[in-house]
């Protein structure tokens, strides 16, 4: 799923370059090709499918070489994360009804590859022989209000994999109060997008729990891989409910599972969770340039990866952000105004 | 005189590309473009004449169109003000020995042009018939400790201009008690290194008090305007001793005259006397760029010309300043430390 537009953090992300396509970490890649890179031995490079809108399609295909052009879908316009799912599940199925699907957003972030790689192939193993519905659940570190949460029922594990879990219930993000709360818990974790399925699992359960939206991809069968195709996903995919795939199954269906792993994840919503995420130095300033020096400077984010020198002198929690000739100085403790900040003229 | 390297005002001024040669105030044209239009009415394009370094030969040219070639000269190395003077005042009368002259740093603002013109005419009608120095002395309006200080007797005006005084002394930069106490006095006035003088007078005066000097460009006469001129200068330039005009002559000659004046003049030396000296909104920011938006922010300097979109929140009494891939934020009370910032490494 490639088709966010990234706002919150502005000015690294904008609508013309959003952060699934940026070097966010500044280590050579875009969060989109280190996405790609995580499923390397885990998914050969004919069976990923990228979902994005018609605008960053160019950049999907700039970033990723080795993807097959006709495995980029094009959403006309944005409608949740459920019609997403719903258009590349169909179409991966007319093709193989026997597909073993994971889906998984562009623009987050895993520090700890291997244990990714491990969590995702077991969870693979159980999907494919079952029709479950597994959510990878992230442990909690913090009381994070700006996550989903997902309540397991850690009495019983499944016979076939000893880390999987059933799901109670799923839980909209928290007051600050509740996060503390779900923490002390060990039954909740963080709801990271993450899902892992086979293909008529998840074509079972949209067809059930959001049938309107099954009704017109079931519609598209005889067009999947035709001329028409593109035509006909423009005229009927913006009648699909705008509805995320939490709602649309998750807080719906019965059978859902979920697989508590912890491989340093972050869905880098927000600066604060660049910042909490990273390396910082002695000071817990997260310095991202390739030239940046701090004085009296702490607690602060600097992310200026497109210029050659910077300097920051007394700074204390601060965000300092450069990107295409645009530059943002900000409280970290304010970022939340960002938006507003950048739609005001 | 353009040879300056503006170190001060990193990152706006570079080795590269120092003040003059840059749209410091965001109107569109650099501050040497700035003290070239300041001279329309005063001197013809054919009698102006700059001083610069090698390096910054091309950028003259660029800026100063209507400037002919052989009127910039290139100082081969870095000597102070009085080898620079010395070099274009002796080069003049090999021409004109009638030339009257007023020599003027090209990196300083002046915001009344209309009464910069009137005092720069009254001046050159005194030097046009004496073999006065004169020298503009601005009115201070702040115990300013950067400046260099001219103490005036204003007991007696001169018969033939009542607005010039003879100077008791030279003062060189004070420590900001006895700036506070000169700002008290009447008759002391910020020395701006704007001189008018015949050239004979500035010839002879050099003769005198800087015989060195004087020799060096003596024996250059028969080689001015020949295709031998740059390459003696390279060698001999290089042998003048490194002194300011003032420590030259202005300390030592006893007949050097004050205009007292007044038209909104800064040597820009610092960012705080660009903040001093602007326009500034109502909670003292000075805001140079196409876009900047400031939110819970005061008494700050964002000077971002390059940067199509600013937005600064939560500052008070710093400078954000973006030129070229090179970002400064840094108390304004720092300031002066920006010399070292740049320098380590």
């Amino acid at each position: 799923m490639a088709g966010g537009v990234g706002s919150r953090f502005w000015p690294m992300s904008t609508p013309e370059m959003p952060k699934q396509f940026i070097d966010v970490l500044g280590c050579g890649r875009s969060l989109i090709q280190l996405a790609y890179d995580r499923f390397q031995g885990i998914c050969l490079p004919e069976n990923f499918w990228v979902v994005t809108s018609a605008r960053y399609v160019d950049l999907v295909k700039e970033q990723l070489p080795d993807l097959q052009d006709d495995h980029i879908l094009r959403e006309p316009c944005r409608r949740g994360t459920a019609p997403c799912i719903a258009y590349v599940s169909w179409k991966i199925k007319a093709k193989n009804p026997r597909a073993n699907i994971v889906v998984t957003p562009s623009d987050h972030v895993v520090l700890d590859n291997r244990e990714f790689f491990r969590v995702v192939k077991s969870a693979m193993k159980f999907t494919a022989d079952s029709d479950a519905i597994v959510t990878l659940g992230m442990k909690a570190t913090r009381p994070e209000t700006g996550y989903g949460y997902i309540e397991a029922d850690l009495s019983m594990a499944c016979p076939s994999n000893k880390e999987i879990y059933r799901v109670d219930k799923f839980r909209e993000k928290p007051d600050l109060a509740t996060a503390k709360r779900y923490l002390q818990k060990k039954n909740y974790f963080w709801n990271a997008g993450i899902f892992v399925w086979n293909v008529s699992t998840i074509v079972n359960a949209l067809r059930v729990y959001q049938p309107n939206i099954g009704d017109i991809f079931e519609r598209m069968l005889p067009y999947f891989y035709t001329d028409k195709e593109q035509e006909l996903i423009d005229e009927s995919f913006p009648l699909c409910e705008n509805i995320s795939i939490d709602y649309a199954i998750m807080e719906k269906a019965d059978e859902i599972y979920v697989f508590p792993a912890s491989f340093g994840w972050s869905d880098l919503g927000t600066w604060g969770s660049l910042h909490e995420h990273m390396r910082k130095d002695v000071y817990d300033n997260l310095c991202l340039g390739p030239d940046i020096k701090v004085y009296e400077t702490r607690n602060c984010v600097i992310h200026t990866l497109q210029e050659k020198k910077v300097i920051v002198q007394g700074l204390d929690g601060y965000l300092v952000a450069e990107n295409q000739d645009s530059l943002l100085v900000c409280r970290l403790t304010e970022e939340q105004r960002i938006g507003d900040f950048t739609k005001e003229d």
